[in-house]
C-alpha cells in the first residue's frame, strides 16, 4: 500500500511536465510510459483512466507554481510590501514545471481540452485572485491602500500583466517583457498608497532581507 | 488559375480557424477536409504540405487580428487618444478568428509547435509592439506624452495586459478581467501625459465619434 501510493506520487510527479507541455490531448501514452519508466499497465494501476491522471498531475503543477509565487508571502509585513513581493516572485522564479505556467497552457488548452482541467485551472484562477485580493482589501482596512482602490480589479490587472509578460517572454525567448511589466507593476501599485502612508511604503527588497534573516517570525 | 487561386485562398480561410482552435500538430487532415468541403488531394493541390497551409492560415489570422485591433487608428489625432483606442479596439472586439488571439495560441504551442509558425508569430507580436511604440514615440516628441515614458516599455505593458486579461477571460467566461484592464490601462495612460498638455487629452470616445463622422479625414 505504501509502495503504491509512492509509485502514484512518482507517476503523478513524472506525468505533470508531460500533460503541461503537451496538453491533455497532446499527451500519449508513449510520452508517459517514457516519462515514468513505466507500462502502460503499470500506471493505470494507479489511476482508472487518463483523465484522473492530467487531473492529478495539473493539481501537482498548480501546488507547485502556487508555493513558488506565494511562498514566505505571510511572512512580510504590509500589504504593499507583499503585493510587490508577488510581482517579483513571478517575474524572478521561472516555472518550476518544465512547459512555463499550467495555468495559461489550460487556458490556451480549454475550448478543446479536458473540462475537469479547465475547471481546475479556473479554480487555481480564481484561488490566485482572491489571495491578492485578499491582500489588497488587508491594505486598504489598514489605511495603507487607498480606499478608492478596487481589490478584485488590482488582482485582475496584476495577473493579467504578469501572465501576459510571460507569454510574451516565452514567444520571443527574452526576460524585457517581464521586466517591464515588473517596473511598471510596482510603480502603479506604489500610487495606489494613501496619500498619509505613501512616504513609508516599505522597500520589497528590504522586507525580503528582513524574512530571510528572521525565517521564524 | 485564377479559379485556383481563389480556391487557394477559401482554402487558407477556412483552416484559419481550424489551426487557431487546435494548434499546429492538432490539426488534422480531416478536420481540415471537412472545414474546407474538399477531398485531401484537392487541399494539397494548392499547397506543397501541412506547414505550407499553416503559415499561410497563421498569416491570415494573424491580418485578421491586426486589421480589427488597428484599424482607423491613422485617423484618430493624438498619441494618447490613439492608446486609449488600441486598449479600447482590443477589449471590445472579439477576436474575428475562432479559438481566440493568434498570437497567444501560438505562444502556448510554440515548445512543441512548428518553428516556422513561430517565428511567424514572434515577428507579429514584434509589429505590433513596434506600431504601439511608435505611437508613444510621437507623443514624447510632440509633448504630450512625458519625456520619462519609455515607449518599448509602454508597448510590453499595454501587450501583456491585454493578452493577459483575455487569457482569464477566456478561462473564466466572463469580460471582467478585460475591463478591470481596461479602465486600469486607461488611467495610467492619462498619468503619462506630460504635465503641461495633461488636461487637454481627448477623450477616446469623442475621437472616435469624429472619425466616424468625417472618415475620410
Amino acid at each position: 500500500m505504501r509502495k503504491g501510493e509512492l509509485t502514484r506520487e512518482r507517476i503523478i510527479a513524472a506525468a505533470a511536465p508531460i500533460f503541461n507541455q503537451h496538453g491533455y490531448e497532446g499527451t500519449s501514452i508513449h510520452a508517459l510510459m517514457e516519462a515514468t519508466g513505466l507500462e502502460k499497465g503499470g500506471i493505470y494501476r494507479h489511476f482508472s483512466n487518463k483523465e484522473e491522471l492530467a487531473a492529478e498531475a495539473f493539481r501537482f503543477s498548480l501546488n507547485q507554481i502556487r508555493k513558488i509565487r506565494t511562498d514566505d508571502l505571510e511572512q512580510i509585513s504590509g500589504s504593499l510590501a507583499r503585493l510587490h513581493y508577488v510581482i517579483e516572485r513571478f517575474t524572478e522564479t521561472p516555472s518550476p514545471i518544465a512547459g512555463g505556467c499550467p495555468l495559461m497552457n489550460a487556458a490556451i488548452d480549454c475550448d478543446d481540452g479536458n473540462p475537469l482541467i479547465r475547471d481546475l485551472a479556473a479554480q487555481g484562477l480564481r484561488q490566485w485572485r482572491n489571495r491578492i485580493a485578499k491582500i489588497a482589501e488587508d491594505g486598504i482596512a489598514a489605511g495603507e491602500i487607498s480606499s478608492t482602490a478596487d481589490p478584485r480589479r488590482i488582482a485582475n490587472v496584476i495577473i493579467s500583466a504578469l501572465e501576459g509578460a510571460l507569454m510574451l517572454a516565452r514567444m520571443e525567448r527574452t526576460r524585457t517583457p517581464l521586466c517591464d511589466v515588473r517596473v511598471t507593476l510596482s510603480d502603479w501599485l506604489d500610487s495606489l498608497g494613501a496619500s498619509k502612508t505613501k512616504p513609508t511604503t516599505p522597500r520589497v527588497r528590504e522586507k525580503k532581507r528582513a524574512v530571510r534573516a528572521h525565517p521564524t517570525t
